[in-house]
C-alpha cells in the first residue's frame, strides 16, 4: 500500500464529464489498496473567466482581492470532484489552502509555498477518506488568500506530496509524458522513460510546457518521485527523478525551443565599468525580464552588447535601452523581435567534448545564422531567426540521435 | 459617525456594472464619515449555475461539498467589490466566513449562525478599511465551510450588524421597501415608514419576499434596526424596528398572500387521543413541513381534519395521509392543490376586536368562500380558492384603509 498524489490539470477536469473520469481512474487508484490525495486546478478556461471579471473593473486589479477571486476557481473542482466520489460510494473530503493550511509568503498572485502541515490530511487518509486539495493556493501568515501564479497546481502537488512524504507524484495532464521534442515538429519524437531534475529544469524552463518550473524546482528539493503522464490514457508517463535512479543518461535529452523571444542590441558600448549595470538596473525597474545576454571581450575600448527579453517587452526593452545607451555614449541600439530560442538539454553533456560544436556545425550545414549562444553545465541555447525554429529542432534531433527508431 | 452595514443582494450585483455602483454607493456612505461594513451575495444567477454543475454530478449531492462550491458565489462578488472600491481609492478589504470567523453549526445547505467574532473586522475598521464580507456562508467547529440556505446573506449581514452592534443594517434590494401589499395587485398600495419585527415575520413567513425570515428573527433577538430599500435609488425606504419606535400603530399593517399552498382533508376521524400525531408523524418523517391545520371541537365522535402543506409536495401528502387514515379508521381523503392563503397583519389587532369579521364580511361580500381560518395574536389567515387571490386581497386592502389616499 502506497501513498500517491495525483495531480489533474484544467484540462483533465474541463467538463463535468471529464470529472466523472478523473474520479474512475481515482477510485482505480484507492481500489489497488492506496492512500490517495487528490489536488486539482480550475476547469479550463474558468480561471480566466474569473480574471476577466476582475479585469473589467480595474486594469490592474487589487492582487489580494484578486486572489480571493482567482482562488474560488479550484474550489469549485474540489467540491465537485468530491461529490464525484461520494457518489461512487467512496468517502473523500475536499479541502482549500486554508484549511490543510498550505502556508504561503504574502507575494499575491504569485505567492510562495512556505509551509504545509501535513496533519490534516494524514487524519483524514487514516479515517479512510480520499483527500481532494485545491492546488493553486494557500494562506498567508495574516489568513489571506493567495494564489501561486500560473500553473502553480503542479507545484501545489508536488509540495503537498513532499509535506506527506509520498510515493510518487503523479501529474495527469494532456500529454502522454515528457518527449524528445515538440512532437508537433519531429514526428519522430520520442517519450523520455526517465530523466532527472535538473533535465528537466531546463526543459520546463525552456517552453516545454509540461511541467510548472517550480514544481520540478521542490521535486529536487525534497526528492519528490514525479510520474507525468496522460490523463486520458493508461501509459506509462515519464518519471522525473534523482538523477541516480536514471541508470543510463544520453549525452543530450532533448531539444526546446521558445518563440517568444526578442533581441536588444547595443553597439559601441564604451567598455568600462558599471556600463552593463546602469542598462539592466533600468530594465529591472520596468520589470522586464532579461534572458540570454552576450558580450565579448572589447578589444578596442568598446564592445557590442545582445540581451533578450520576452517579446512582449520588446519595444518598452528598446525605449528604455535607447535612453540608457545615449547617455552612457553608446552608437546606438538595434533590435529583432522575429527570433527564437533553440537549446539542447542532457546530463552527459558536462563530461562529454564537442556537444557545441556538433551544434554549430549541425546549423551551419543548413545555411541558420546564430545570432547569440548561450551555455550552462547541462544546455546548449542558440538564438536563431524565428522562420528557421522548426527546421533547427528537426536537425539538432537528429543529430543527437533522439529520433524513435521504429518511426 | 455612524457604523453602517450593507447588504446588496443577487440583483445588486448582478453585473460588473451593478458591482460599480454599489462600489459607489458605499463609496457615498463612507464619504459621508462613516465606517461602513458591505455584506454581499453571489451574482444573481450563479448560485443556480453552481448547484447545476453539482446535480449534474449526482441528484442528492454530498451536502458538506455542495457548500464547498456553493459558498464561491459570494467569494468572488467580494473580491469583485473590493477590487472596485480599491480602484476608487478606497481601502477596502474582503472577508470569507472562515476569515471572521462567522460561526455555525454544521447543517450543511442550512446552517445556522452561532457566533460571530467581530474583531477582525473592528480591526480593519480602525485602520481604515471598508470591510466586504461574504454572506450566505461560515464556517463550522471542524473548520469545513458551510452556507446558509437561500436568501441567508440577509441574516448574516443583521448578524454581523448584532455582533459590531451597528447603527443599522440597510437591506438594498430591488424593491423600494416593505408594502402594504404586493404593488402588482393593488396599485394603490402604500410603502410603509415602519414596521415592527413581529409584523414583518408574519409578513415575511406569508410570502412577502422582502426579507428572509430568520434575519428579522435576528433583527428582533438582538434589536438591529434594519432599512430594506432599494439599490437603485436614494428613496427612504422602509425600518424594520422595535415595536417602541413606531408610535401610532395601524390596527393592520399589510396584506400577504402565498398562492403555493395544497390542503388536504380527512374526513369523518374516530376523535381519540393520538389519531393526530399518528398522521403528522408520518408527514413528518417524510419531511413534508405542514403550515395552518384546522380541526373543529367534535360533537358524534368523529372530526374533520384539514392541513395544508405545500404545493410541490401535495402528491405525496396525499399518499402518506391516505395510508394513515386507512390505519385510523378515518372515512376519506380530500384534497385540493388550487387553494391560496390570504392574511392580514397588524400590531394593533391585539387590542381591536372585530378584525375578523371585518375580514370574513368583507370576503362574504364578493362571494370568496373561505376554506379554512388560522390566526394568531396578529395575524388572519384564511385560506380560499386560489382564482380569488388577487380580488380578495384588494378587497381586504381596501377594507382596512391601507391604500395610499393619492393613488
Amino acid at each position: 500500500m502506497a501513498l500517491i498524489v495525483q495531480k489533474y490539470g484544467g484540462t483533465s477536469v474541463g467538463t463535468i464529464e471529464k470529472i466523472k473520469n478523473c474520479a474512475k481512474r481515482v477510485a482505480k487508484t484507492r481500489d489497488a489498496g492506496n492512500d490517495v490525495v487528490v489536488v486539482v486546478s480550475a476547469m479550463s478556461g474558468e480561471t480566466n473567466r474569473l480574471l476577466g471579471l476582475a479585469h473589467q473593473i480595474a486594469e490592474i486589479p487589487n492582487e489580494r482581492e484578486l486572489d480571493v477571486v482567482a482562488a474560488t476557481g479550484e474550489q469549485v473542482t474540489i467540491g465537485l470532484l468530491a461529490i464525484a466520489l461520494s457518489e461512487m460510494g467512496y468517502k473523500a473530503r475536499s479541502f482549500c489552502g486554508f484549511q490543510i493550511p498550505i502556508r504561503t509568503d504574502d507575494a499575491y498572485v504569485k505567492a510562495r509555498i512556505r509551509t504545509i502541515e501535513g496533519d490534516t490530511i494524514r487524519k483524514a487518509l487514516k479515517e479512510g477518506y480520499i483527500a481532494v486539495v485545491a492546488g493553486f493556493q494557500g494562506i498567508d501568515d495574516t489568513g489571506s488568500i493567495t494564489t501561486l501564479g500560473r500553473g502553480g497546481s503542479d507545484t501545489s502537488a508536488v509540495a503537498v506530496a513532499a509535506a506527506l512524504e509520498a510515493d510518487v507524484c503523479e501529474i495527469y495532464t494532456d500529454v502522454d509524458g515528457v518527449y524528445t521534442t515538440d512532437p508537433n515538429i519531429c514526428s519522430d519524437a520520442r517519450k523520455l522513460e526517465k530523466i532527472s531534475f535538473e533535465e528537466m529544469l531546463e526543459l520546463a524552463s525552456l517552453g516545454a510546457k509540461v511541467l510548472q518550473i517550480r514544481s520540478v524546482e521542490f521535486g529536487m528539493k525534497y526528492g519528490v518521485r514525479i510520474h507525468v503522464r496522460s490523463s486520458f490514457n493508461d501509459n506509462q508517463g515519464t518519471i522525473v527523478t534523482t538523477e541516480d535512479e536514471i541508470m543510463e543518461t544520453a549525452v543530450v535529452s532533448g531539444v526546446a525551443y521558445s518563440k517568444n523571444e526578442a533581441k536588444v542590441t547595443i553597439v559601441k558600448v564604451p567598455d568600462k565599468p558599471g556600463i552593463a549595470a546602469r542598462i539592466f538596473r533600468a530594465l529591472s525597474e520596468a520589470k522586464i525580464v532579461v534572458d540570454v545576454i552576450v558580450q565579448n571581450v572589447s578589444v578596442t575600448g568598446y564592445t557590442d552588447m545582445t540581451f533578450t527579453v520576452g517579446r512582449s517587452d520588446f519595444r518598452k526593452a528598446m525605449t528604455i535601452t535607447e535612453k540608457a545607451a545615449s547617455e552612457i555614449g553608446a552608437e546606438k541600439v538595434v533590435g529583432d523581435d522575429r527570433i527564437s530560442k533553440v537549446s539542447i538539454v542532457g546530463m552527459a553533456m558536462r563530461s562529454h567534448s564537442g556537444v557545441a560544436m556538433k551544434v554549430f556545425e549541425t546549423l551551419a550545414a543548413e545555411g541558420i545564422n546564430i545570432l547569440g549562444i548561450s551555455t550552462s553545465e547541462i544546455k546548449i541555447s542558440v538564438l536563431i531567426d524565428e522562420k528557421y525554429t522548426e527546421l533547427a529542432v528537426r536537425v539538432l534531433h537528429g543529430a543527437f540521435g533522439l529520433g524513435n527508431p521504429s518511426a
